[in-house]
């Protein structure tokens, strides 16, 4: 019997345009890694379809050849989940990658899996209207992994997560089988949702080659406030203070705590907008559609805020570029961090009432790990997402530490990277055996030869033969 | 070997309190139906948890005996889905009625699958927050089937539908396996969200025992305009200004049609807000949190509405009194056409796009099925959903002419009330083979012995006796 590899390329030359088909020394190296930073192993191929027939008719030769595929978009992952193991195919949808108008009474808009996230964001403001995520990978990452991970991001407080933005999908399942939901309708309770199940499932239970996404009308008001803050308890007051007061205006709640904000503007250079003595820093924002008014109400309630304690300076932006450039200062905590060597990166979510004791908890146990860590905590801490770096030697005990926290104080141990092949190892400390058996049990009723993305997430036990 | 019905009984007998087994006589003839208004069998029992341990344990006798369940909330679907078959015994979540407190920093709250929505929305409201989902049913109705049926309603527009609501469930599987996420997290991505399989189900992959809903600001600013159009079109260009120029701030946007106005206002006798000569009404609101700008700014828009074109007269409510009178109106639809006798009601959604020729062409199909047939067409039109309700003696020949249209125009034949037994036949006309084969792999995957439900939303071949 012919090697799966060999099978799949007599089975797909003869189907696929030659640039859809990469072997041997055409591989360019950068398909073997995603942004996690460990190198991956050389493909045996690389599959580069231009629309849904030829994923299907790639997914349908390797099904049948028993050939596993790794899926890749733009490759700007931190969990490894793009990256190549051995004996593995890529399937890269870089080639797909049209992007229809804007629907204008709807407002939604089709895009195929390949387009990177910042060209829908273009295509949108110049409809007049908003795409609801924004990330810090949007020139490269792509719709496809976008979805496949449920990307987050800042403005989750106002629009959710991706999984709000699609209002359906067209995907296709391991055998070659094509799933479509493109229909665009906000309301649709006839049978599954099968769109929903392929949401933040990083590509093992099928492969996402187009979305429907929903747009929505752009804001006409901005105006971002930088404070400084006594205590993280005060964080949380302020969040509940500007959510009752200000309602959907509130459009971005950011934290940075200290030592990272003072560290961050030693090592850049730059003069911070507000005395550095605080322990806890927010950048907090507002968009709306009231010109005048908007901005009024926010700079009376920041007062508001003032007055009752629970914030001890603040700037607010008097100007774009006053808003822009608070938004630079957010932005250029990952550039220093970045910059600097030894980091342990983690993405971390708690229940807002628990974050304070499990902070205290997680400094402690990093501390127990590695006397010598530094850790630098930043996020959207609207949606209980900490960005949890730590300046370590000692990544892996570091992160068994601090993720036993997480676990203790009944969070997620990624609140918006995914798991990938990077921490499969500790998703047992937040999802338990029912879950994870539940989630195998979907696995091997749409991928029942496990070629999607295989050991992604979880680890499958061997496919039996006859399947 | 026993009967099912015996076997579970002498299973469960020891493990429940005398409450929750209801058998033979004691059975009360309204757990045989919902609101479909189609006689159901007498159930063969029915069983009464109190807690999510006792609905495991009537999941796992039943599913060792084979027992088919239907799972029953408030009974108020209009697609059949509780109604009773032969030989099936009642899931009743009745006596699952616990409401927890408010949690005022991550504005959450959990409740049981038993609770009903109105019970939600008042704790809510306590809490000086408001919950996303409004629907008439709402005393009724509980949180587990509206998660079941993804709840849509009036202000889905603003907070999208139940699903939206939702940051994770506890449900059991068939076999009595408990899945349990009520982490209350805004961003989880650590694996399947398995919570998102079970919404819009219809308790036919598991039962829904608890959830973690998301709660909202509350708006202290509402005002409402009742306005008469020239066209469907000018409601579509009306919805597209409204939404660019007050963003979020536009919370509704009900729609009535000609002849439903008139006949309503006639058969209620009271009279209009505006003049009754036009072919298209809309009732639209604004819930906002700048008193004085927000009213300011709805007014204003709606006179540039009316130079536009887009809107012949309208009524602008100018208190709390006048709000909810103009509401009043939009709900005396339901109470119109629930006393008329011959109705025939279906729920629809389509494109935007699409929808000016769906009306044209069904009413031309409904005209050629019955052609003494009047339809009364209201709905969310912001989400594209109508509910097409026809006065006919032909309701078969009706539903059909109107589905196939719906189908011929990119649409879904239930926007919100779901499938159930009385929607199946006409599944395929708008969900194709391969999805309807994906739902099937998911069914069997999770209830291999189809005991959840079975037979509603889709048929399952025989369950083979070594499952």
């Amino acid at each position: 019997m012919a090697r799966p590899t060999d099978q799949v390329l007599s089975s797909l030359q003869t189907r696929l345009d030659k640039a859809a088909i990469l072997a041997g020394d055409a591989i360019d190296p950068r398909y073997s890694d995603d942004l996690s930073g460990v190198p991956g192993a050389r493909p045996e191929l690389v599959l580069r379809p231009r629309n849904t027939h030829e994923v299907a008719e790639i997914l349908n030769a390797c099904n049948a050849a028993r050939l596993p595929l790794v899926v890749q978009g733009g490759r700007t992952g931190l969990s490894g989940g793009a990256r190549v193991l051995a004996g593995e195919a890529v399937l890269s949808l870089e080639r797909m990658t049209a992007l229809g108008d804007v629907e204008p009474t709807a407002s939604t808009i089709i895009a195929e899996a390949g387009v990177p996230l910042q060209i829908v964001q273009e295509k949108a403001d110049a409809a007049g209207l908003v795409f609801g995520v924004d990330i810090g990978a949007r020139g490269t990452a792509t719709i496809g992994g976008n979805i496949a991970t449920n990307a987050g991001g800042i403005r989750v407080l106002r629009y959710g997560n991706f999984r709000a933005q699609v209002l359906g999908l067209e995907a296709v399942l391991a055998d070659g089988t094509v799933l479509s939901s493109l229909k665009g309708l906000a309301k649709d309770n006839s049978g599954y949702d099968l769109s929903q199940l392929f949401i933040g499932s990083e590509g093992t239970l099928g492969v996402v080659t187009r979305a429907c996404l929903k747009l929505h009308p752009k804001p006409v008001t901005q105006s971002a406030a930088f404070c400084s803050l006594p205590s993280l308890d005060a964080a949380f007051g302020l969040l509940k203070f500007l959510r009752g007061r200000l309602g959907n205006l509130l459009s971005g709640f950011e934290v940075i705590l200290a030592p990272l904000m003072g560290d961050m503007v030693a090592a850049l250079g730059f003069t911070s907008p507000v005395a550095l003595s605080s322990p806890v820093y927010v950048l907090a924002d507002i968009q709306g559609m009231t010109p005048g008014a908007d901005e009024e109400v926010f700079v009376e309630t920041l007062s508001q805020a003032i007055e009752n304690g629970l914030v001890e300076d603040v700037v607010v932006s008097q100007s774009e570029r006053e808003f822009h450039a608070l938004w630079t200062l957010r932005d250029d905590v990952n550039r220093f961090l970045f910059a600097e060597d030894a980091m342990l990166s983690l993405d971390v979510s708690l229940p807002l009432p628990r974050m304070g004791a499990f902070l205290a908890m997680a400094r402690a146990a990093q501390g127990r790990a590695d006397p010598a860590a530094q850790d630098y905590v930043f996020g959207h801490l609207g949606d209980g997402n900490l960005h949890y770096v730590v300046r370590t030697d000692r990544p892996d005990e570091v992160a068994s530490a601090v993720f036993d926290c997480v676990a203790k104080n009944g969070g997620s141990i990624s609140a918006e990277h995914g798991i990938g092949l990077d921490k499969k190892a500790y998703l047992h400390l937040t999802r338990d055996p029912a879950e994870l058996a539940a989630m195998r049990r979907l696995k091997a009723a749409l991928d029942p030869r496990n070629i999607l993305n295989p050991g992604r997430i979880f680890d499958m036990p061997p496919a039996p033969l006859n399947v």
